[in-house]
């Protein structure tokens, strides 16, 4: 594809380097940017710059704030003794719609990857370990993601913690609610069955 | 989705503006954005407000351009006298790829669409028939897609130029090369027929 402008080949060749954004729906949104009023597209990337340059990271938790703490840190009304260890902010907003859940984050930023080069301390792990010092932290909830990288993690936290005597559980794993048996991947319903539960129990704790 | 972030919250808003992106696609493109160097991010936001600022369209066919006149229209080697119209910069690249042709373009920049408000006066025609008049000009090539919309924009500007008693073609409409015909769509197959050619006679011109 050779175009007859530099400034939009540019434009393209930027919009191609998000995911899941080919050259071809690159230049769609390009056109598409290029057909609005210049206020707007302004915005447009003056709202991408500011974020990039103006997020913070809050002091207590690293889920992503425009303030020094949080708003979920800054919540008198949550259990600061309960802290949820995810991978990513992705995972805190996912975790906060389910409304389950009243104590506090750690954000990772990201988990144990030999492949890719990240060990523990390329994550926010010794933030993590400074809270646990701090004392006042009952137990640590992992909710990491089930692959390999996510286990490995897990594993390793739970070693560190376990040691240094904190309550360590994970979340469930285990058949989607409303799914059927026979959907399901070998792994999750083998699993599902280990971690099988009495039946009036019902929701853990 | 609320976001312990409102500058995070701002370039998701402005990314899920973009044609085809929703907001969870949008949170995906502004995380990503999120991990990368600052001078990178500045770059591509950079890149985007430049291409709306700065860019021109060629003086003589409407094609976006960074000179006066377009790459295209400033080749002496390609045929003046003949011009192809065509909706947007999108089919210019298209038919350049096909290598087939070798005149210069027309860029409407839309097509009639009575639906949205688009009359002829929107669109890059008076510069179209200006270049008529300028003379020189052949053949004039309608390629507009086979919409409603396309098909009325055709006609139109066939009414118009005849009447200046310049030889207006239309881009052969048919079953695509390769292709099965009993995938192909009624009309596609019906004009298909109705346009037959001899058959020595091979591509036409």
């Amino acid at each position: 594809m050779s175009l007859s402008s530099q400034l939009l080949e540019n434009a393209v060749d930027q919009l191609a380097t998000l995911p899941g954004i080919g050259r071809r729906t690159a230049m769609r949104l390009a056109l598409d940017l290029l057909r609005r009023e210049a206020h707007e597209v302004a915005r447009f990337s003056e709202a991408i710059r500011r974020m990039r340059d103006e997020v913070r990271y809050c002091e207590v938790c690293c889920n992503i704030s425009d303030q020094p703490k949080c708003a979920i840190c800054r919540d008198p009304g949550r259990d600061a003794s309960l802290i949820c260890v995810v991978e990513d902010i992705r995972d805190v907003i996912a975790i906060e719609n389910t409304r389950q859940f009243k104590g506090l984050y750690h954000v990772l930023g990201g988990v144990i990857s030999p492949m890719d080069g990240i060990g523990p301390d390329d994550l926010h792990t010794r933030e993590l370990f400074q809270r646990m010092e701090q004392g006042g932290v009952r137990e640590v909830v992992l909710a990491l993601g089930g692959t390999l990288e996510g286990d490995t993690t897990s594993f390793y936290l739970n070693r560190r913690l376990a040691e240094a005597g904190m309550l360590v559980t994970a979340i469930a794993r285990g058949i989607s609610v409303g799914a059927d048996l026979d959907q399901a991947d070998e792994m999750t319903l083998g699993r599902s069955i280990v971690d099988r539960k009495p039946y009036e129990h019902g929701i853990r704790r």
